[in-house]
């Protein structure tokens, strides 16, 4: 088999085989295959896209690319989420702690940030003493324990999509379903968990500005689930304006902390119920979303869901007393003020004083 | 200037302006941009096109990217002629002695095989002797004094166009007619000849399979030429079967011999003497094709060219008297048989006993 031949006959309109797939993510997370043969692929799966066996090919073959979790030490339903991400988006801070005190078990391996906004790990290292990077035996006592724990991905979860992903974001092939869904998908099946839920970004600030495209990647993404044998559920939500009103890693903890303690901002606590009400549902814990909606919304008022959260904070080494509180934050040692100008631009002048 | 901005904006459908080409090819020859972002560009070239503004500046930009000849110590309108090649084209060989002998000023520069098939300068290197890489006096001192030299391309002719063309070729974006009429145009500019002639090959032997193909690329060099201020024109000639009977670089020498004393095969003495009436025409020795074609026929029957190809030769090292002669060739010392099977292939078992 040859990767000139496969680019191709994807530049020709060809649907891989699985085999190809299976060659060409191989040989490319060995680095046999020379970068520029890489980025011509991508830009030719730009253009032609790739069909849905295609697609689930290459997500599994992705998927296997390194090592996959094994969780099976973990009694009861594992249901992993993820969020397509924008600014603001402190979701998982709230829905990974809310559902754990419902009986969901929240295995969760997350991401640092990408692009303009920052990942769960970065904001939970926000928290003083919070440790990300924990064992495969601590990850899973914890989890067994208390029903909950927040780590980093481990360096060779779906290599192969870091290898991709470097090379999209600088040949601009970012922004095609298959690819996008495809590096979703291998990490959460390289992640082990039994059930998936999406949390599908669309609008302005979402890499899915239109409804349409949205859904279309959304079903792209169930399918993939559906192919590798995961219940997968994805719900659409808002991005056209951040996410709450907090942005910045120790500012989004301390939002995050107020909805758990049922004063924050109506939105976020409004998704993260919802997201919540669908991973109750997805471990069977509830009959019906409703239900789920119902058990989330009580697990809040009831403080449990807060005292979950301090509860894997503690597990996890951090010190949240250090933090200071919502009213009275230690923010970090150096700041500086930055208005947005009439034209919408952040002004330039302040912004350089920014030390 | 940034390459990613280009490569978005290729692949939206932009069309690139003058200074984003200049960039990307300037950069391209100092190494400054990777090549899996040349390559990506490449790919978006070959699914987008690119419309003839572009076209003329890619080739402008990439003829400056090196070392441009500079003929103007050859008195008289240098005349420079290109095949688009094909098994068995040995049309150079025999053509250069040809219009010289007719008083075209032919200061030639060719490459080496390209493919499956030889490039003149291989061709020639199988005379004993023959020097085609000679020195930039050497090469203006021949062409004023018996009025032709064929040289080998120096190193930095158009290095913009070998590094391209190293991509494309491992990347499958040769196939477009923009790239390829910028790598044919590119040399040919930097070659520094007044006129340009261009023999574009079409069919089943070719890389234009179509007339329609043939007829767009050859149209689109005649534009860049226009745009460069180089009168060029071009003849559409046929390529579905070999030309001439001789096929391998000493095989195809005796071949050119052949046809320069009058006793070649008809199809490659016919578009020798089309290919010489339009170079003796454009350098302004006839008035029309059709006295060119009269000139080309009495001057290969009256043994000029034949004479000239000897001149040639010598001028340049060869040992003609070494080779033997085309009835009592002296082959070189190992040769296989190989045979074609009914359906078309080599006997794989002949083939593997070539040594």
């Amino acid at each position: 088999m040859r990767m000139y031949d496969i680019i191709l006959k994807k530049r020709n309109g060809g649907a891989l085989t699985d085999g190809e797939i299976k060659y060409f993510i191989s040989e490319c997370v060995t680095g046999n295959i020379p970068d520029y043969q890489i980025s011509a692929l991508l830009m030719a799966i730009y253009f032609r896209g790739m069909n849905d066996a295609e697609t689930s090919s290459l997500t599994i073959n992705m998927a296997n690319s390194g090592e996959r979790a094994d969780l099976s030490e973990i009694s009861g339903i594992k249901v992993d989420k993820h969020s397509a991400g924008g600014v603001g988006d402190k979701t998982t801070l709230i829905i990974a702690p809310l559902a754990a005190a419902c009986g969901v078990k929240v295995a969760k391996m997350s991401g640092r940030g990408l692009g303009h906004t920052g990942g769960t790990i970065d904001k939970l290292e926000a928290i003083p003493g919070f440790r990300t990077s924990v064992s495969k035996s601590e990850f899973i006592r914890n989890v067994n324990s208390i029903g909950v724990c927040i780590a980093g991905q481990t360096e060779n979860l779906a290599p192969a999509d870091k290898k991709l992903y470097a090379l999209r974001d600088v040949t601009a092939t970012v922004d095609n379903r298959s690819l996008i869904a495809a590096s979703i998908m291998s990490k959460k099946l390289a992640s082990g968990s039994d059930k998936i839920l999406l949390d599908v970004k669309v609008g302005s600030g979402a890499f899915m500005k239109s409804y349409e495209d949205a859904k279309s990647l959304a079903e792209c993404m169930i399918k993939i689930g559906k192919a590798a044998g995961k219940n997968t559920v994805a719900i659409l939500s808002d991005m056209d304006a951040p996410l709450g009103n907090a942005i910045g890693n120790i500012s989004e903890v301390y939002e995050a902390v107020r909805v758990l303690e049922g004063k924050g901002p109506q939105d976020l606590t409004e998704i993260c119920i919802e997201l919540a009400a669908n991973m109750i549902y997805l471990a069977e814990i509830a009959n019906n979303i409703e239900s789920g909606r119902e058990m989330a919304k009580n697990t809040l008022e009831s403080g449990a869901a807060l005292e979950k959260f301090y509860e894997m904070v503690r597990c996890q080494g951090g010190y949240l007393d250090e933090m200071g509180s919502w009213e009275k934050p230690k923010y970090s040692q150096y700041k500086a003020e930055l208005f947005a100008s009439e034209s919408g631009y952040i002004s330039s002048l302040l912004a350089q004083e920014c030390g």
